[in-house]
């Protein structure tokens, strides 16, 4: 049974690497299918926009339509790396952001005994990229998709490893959505390994809790971390699989939800919903505690936070 | 120079409490001060609101303006004790929440540690009000205070202590309200110990403070806690002085803003303004940490939080 403690020391139990260039080229990939997955990510649900705002216009204004479409913007990481954060604000997605980074340095004290092979000298390098979208139509979901490659340390002690996952956060009750992204999910994960989809919806649906609510954040999907099978490209497949399911398998629900009519009383639950869903990031979020307490970038760390929320 | 170490140190070297009756006269005492002070607030904040309908309706419609007053919402807590909720939400107060609450029980062995006079069996008593203010109108600021009245351990050996403060936070610039609410609190804390406001000023801009945006959340105030002069009456007064002067201090601050006229980019200001709040609460909040933590009701701790936010 994959277990977290098992995988951390599968981790630290690999063998040296020989050859420098072997983890450089490994790195160069994985960066280059972020950027890939993120073009391909901001391409098809630019997509969708269009395709809604031409619905909803005259069809004969097709090639006037012309925005929203992602904007750019670049940030450097005191320390090492950087990123790109792509913001789109739509009809369909009132903010959908995606993020991608590759930074390099030091963990701090503090930190480096957390990280499996940073004990010592605290390197790491890291790359990833991370979506969410939040939806103008209450009917469709919010969405979370994250994948990246960490190495740490030095030399030919270097450790190496993928994690990511996605998750569905329905505002309204849609049983329909979450079986169907289940559904996908568990395909992908059954070509690689049968053990996958049980423990990565377990280990997806204990996250993503809000135990001061006693609430689930959403309907949950995979998450994964410290994977490493020592088959390098079988792994990097099962990511590659997973980002690409993840916009396919989002793409479809939200194409089949954006028309649907929705009033005050079902876009009111959406913004109340959307609160949870920043108390869970903001109090438990490793991702976003670890990247502010290490100096990480705010705007792309707190991307992730909808665009707008209510509390009542 | 006071300090916290030295604020511990003395209430943990607190001679033993002869008589159970004269620690429970306190207890009540206590209790009964933040019952009425809660009770002023609310009558006070609920003028402000009707002058404004009367104002903004025809004069002759006075009689008519019934809503919207306080709704109060009782909760107990699990382990003992319990609280009320009031909410009031208006034209002038877009939400403002006042809560008292008296909780008793034992720590948990996690947080028994952090508390003088906890450490050992982990019984407290603690009995406290808070308030938080949020505006419609974008020129009137924000507003905080809370005070609380502390005891733990057992029999003879029991510790007790104040705490609380009060804090503003402008929307926009407005130099004018930050130093009348400044000087209103200097002039409390000068009444019982020049040392005080200097302190409790540094340690609320020290705990108001977001390191990830590296700024600010408002223009500050006090911020007091481990108040123990070994003369309770004097720090009792000093207390109600605290919860007394907010009431009246804000009240003028909000009078004389209320009226000004504001635009959609000054609103829009205001509720990317009300972002930046939720992320101190919800990321550092020591009261909010510890409370979600320690099985608090959520509702009543989370009542902080602004109506309407934005993110963008």
């Amino acid at each position: 049974m994959i277990n977290k403690k098992k995988l951390i020391e599968n981790i630290l139990n690999q063998p040296p690497i020989n050859q420098n260039t072997e983890i450089d080229k490994k790195k160069t990939l994985a960066e280059n299918w972020f950027v890939n997955l993120r073009d391909q990510i901001c391409n098809d649900f630019t997509k969708i926009e269009y395709n809604f705002k031409i619905k909803n216009n005259n069809s004969e204004k097709v090639t006037e339509v012309k925005s929203p479409i992602f904007t750019q913007k670049k940030w450097d990481r005191d320390g090492g790396g950087g990123g790109v954060i792509s913001i789109m604000k739509g009809d369909v997605f009132e903010k959908v952001g995606v993020n991608i980074s590759t930074v390099y340095g030091k963990f701090s004290d503090k930190f480096k005994s957390q990280i499996p092979g940073a004990e010592k000298t605290g390197d790491f390098w890291a790359s990833g990229i991370s979506v969410v979208a939040h939806m103008n139509n209450p009917f469709v979901p919010a969405a979370h998709m994250n994948t990246r490659f960490l190495v740490t340390g030095l030399g030919e002690n270097r450790k190496f490893w993928f994690g990511g996952g996605c998750d569905l956060t329905p505002m309204l009750p849609d049983k329909k959505s979450a079986i169907f992204f289940h559904k996908n999910l568990k395909s992908i994960c059954d070509k690689y390994n049968k053990e996958y989809y049980e423990i990565y919806k377990k280990w997806c649906d204990d996250y993503f809790f809000l135990p001061h609510r006693n609430e689930a954040r959403g309907v949950g999907g995979i998450f994964f971390d410290y994977l490493n099978t020592f088959e390098w490209d079988m792994d990097f497949n099962f990511v590659k699989d997973v980002g690409k399911t993840f916009l396919e398998t989002y793409s479809k629900i939200v194409d089949e939800r954006v028309d649907q009519k929705f009033n005050d009383e079902e876009k009111n639950i959406q913004l109340v919903k959307r609160g949870r869903y920043v108390e869970f990031n903001l109090l438990y979020d490793r991702g976003t505690i670890f990247g502010l307490n290490t100096g990480g970038n705010p705007e792309a760390i707190l991307m992730s936070l909808p665009p707008n929320v209510k509390w009542e």
